[in-house]
């Protein structure tokens, strides 16, 4: 991390901790790795895998969905926190392995969800940063991540870490995925953060841009898809912009009508995969639309059909997210003081959310 | 209707067909209320539901999530068609209901995704208002609403009556609700309309100040959720407008900080229901931020601490959503033409939208 030491951005929370990404996922993977096995043993009646989470959270919870559906042969989705602490209704959930995710695992509305889900037969992990937290004591098998404590406001290592921890999660639900890659996963991201942040990657040039735009659309699909609501989210909470953060699918269902000349794309894939011709294929969309799209990720074929291009990581589709989204938070956190926001304390916010 | 009638809008055919909708609902509930028993036949193996939809009709999908949840005991969720048309994985599906919602039955990747859900385990719902179309052929029960040709892209009737047929698949999944509340439904949407359409209600100046907002927030939770979501695609489809659909909670969650003086808030919530404390406490929130509050119905307790307020149907929680999103239709087609839109052809978009 030379290049951002030399840098003469001023040192954020939020910056300090993207850059202590490698650091925090190589600390983590050491502490989930040998814990496959603890997973698979509970895991060994789950015919299904039902996610709760908020926010970012949510946001690898999506992560989670797609690695364990593409790998794993079972079905998994997202539940509705809603059902157990508003409506309080009773649901057969036998079979179900219902994880939850709370970065500092005090979010009352998702431990109080997965004691319900425990009560409709569910076996319960939990996901979380916060050792000793009650998310991390209820739960039967309690995945910590090592992410240390995160400053700023917009959740970036913590989020990091989460979706190590699902790749450790799959693991234990019996995907045929190297763990090898996963173990090597910390060298990719700090090579990825030197290129970001050295001469000619290109972020301050589409923070440039962006700086002038009223809203974005940021569109991914499959495994990246919640990379591009990640990255949505983060533009939200630290440059307040209408980020729009959807499904290359979805887009073309309706929202495509927003992106115009002042509406840009960021459009995000893997390098390689099943979804990468369908992100070409947009980005060509809203270019032919009259609107700019910026790439992160695609490798040359998505970068070949767009404005400007960020480079992803060197990754297999199914761990790319975990290096996509890091050009989108450095973007952010360079937005974020453009447009003169204080990117760790955003308005209107705290760092652990509690919602009724 | 005779307000409408009377009144010097010129008749888009989306507005033409939002005042359908009463006939469209009665024909629909008149056709499909009689087939609970085939639903039911259909259902008998059936633990949990899983929905297919994009648009507008995953938007109903959300409905049925939470209606299916509340009120039957089963799980029901949101699959993701990615799985099947871009991965091709395999996933056991057995014991699953798959549902899928398409307006026009033709949507390919709604169609193959359920061809998928069938060959891995699931059996199959199709709910589409086309008569004859792909989707209603394969599946082993079609639920076909009767809401007439639709002309104008962004969907409304055909929505309404999604609604009503995922109400009637609750009753088929033994849900105990009063079908008789269905079968009178058409008549409280119709008075709905002639109170919304008349003088005093108050469209007119919510449309008057959102002309000038870069963006804004519409926020349910719960069963309204769906109309949240569906308030804010109509606007981003008809009025180009960064338009977040997100619940309370998630809202709370990191969002909130772009609610402010040029971004308000709609507040959708039933009249009554466990949600609707949280309604008001938002409503609270984003006017404590500086930002202009909409309230979409809610009742008296939302309306006294939001900056105006649209009335709400006269109907039990269930049902609400499908007279909340009348009001929402209404602002949507009224805004579209005050920006100098014409809401039946958006920009960008067809009909039958095919996605990749």
């Amino acid at each position: 991390m030379d290049s951002a030491t030399e840098s003469h951005q001023p040192a954020t929370h939020m910056r300090t901790e993207i850059l202590e990404q490698p650091a925090a996922l190589r600390a983590t993977i050491a502490a989930l790795l040998p814990r496959v096995a603890e997973v698979a043993a509970l895991a060994r009646r789950a015919r299904q895998v039902l996610f709760f989470a908020r926010g970012t959270s949510d946001n690898a919870a999506v992560y989670g969905t797609y690695l364990i559906q593409t790998r794993t042969g079972r079905l998994a989705s997202l539940g509705s926190p809603s059902v157990a602490t508003a409506y309080r209704s009773r649901i057969d959930l036998s079979g179900v392995l219902a994880v939850g995710l709370s970065q500092s695992g005090r979010t009352q509305e998702i431990v109080e969800t997965l004691a319900w889900a425990r009560d409709c037969g569910a076996a319960v992990v939990g996901i979380t940063n916060g050792a000793g937290s009650p998310l991390a004591e209820m739960a039967d098998v309690a995945l910590v991540t090592e992410a240390g404590v995160e400053r700023a406001v917009p959740a970036t290592k913590t989020f990091t870490c989460q979706l190590a921890a699902l790749a450790v999660l799959a693991l234990g639900l019996g995907a045929e995925l190297d763990a090898g890659r996963l173990e090597r996963l910390p060298v990719v991201i700090e090579n990825l953060l030197d290129l970001a942040t050295g001469p000619g990657y290109g972020i301050g040039e589409v923070v440039a841009e962006l700086a002038g735009v009223d809203g974005l659309v940021v569109s991914a699909r499959g495994l990246a898809y919640s990379t591009a609501l990640e990255v949505a989210l983060k533009i939200k909470e630290a440059c307040y912009l209408h980020a729009m953060g959807i499904s290359y699918a979805d887009l073309q269902h309706g929202p495509i009508a927003v992106v115009d000349a002042r509406t840009p794309a960021i459009i995000i894939a893997a390098d390689s995969g099943p979804t990468l011709d369908a992100a070409v294929g947009l980005a060509r969309r809203v270019i032919g639309a009259g609107a700019r799209a910026y790439a992160i990720g695609g490798g040359a074929d998505l970068a070949a059909v767009s404005s400007r291009s960020l480079a992803g990581p060197a990754l297999p589709e199914w761990l790319a997210p975990i290096g996509l989204i890091v050009p989108g938070q450095l973007l952010t956190e360079e937005l974020s003081r453009r447009l003169g926001i204080d990117p760790d304390s955003p308005r209107g916010l705290s760092k652990v959310t509690q919602t009724n």
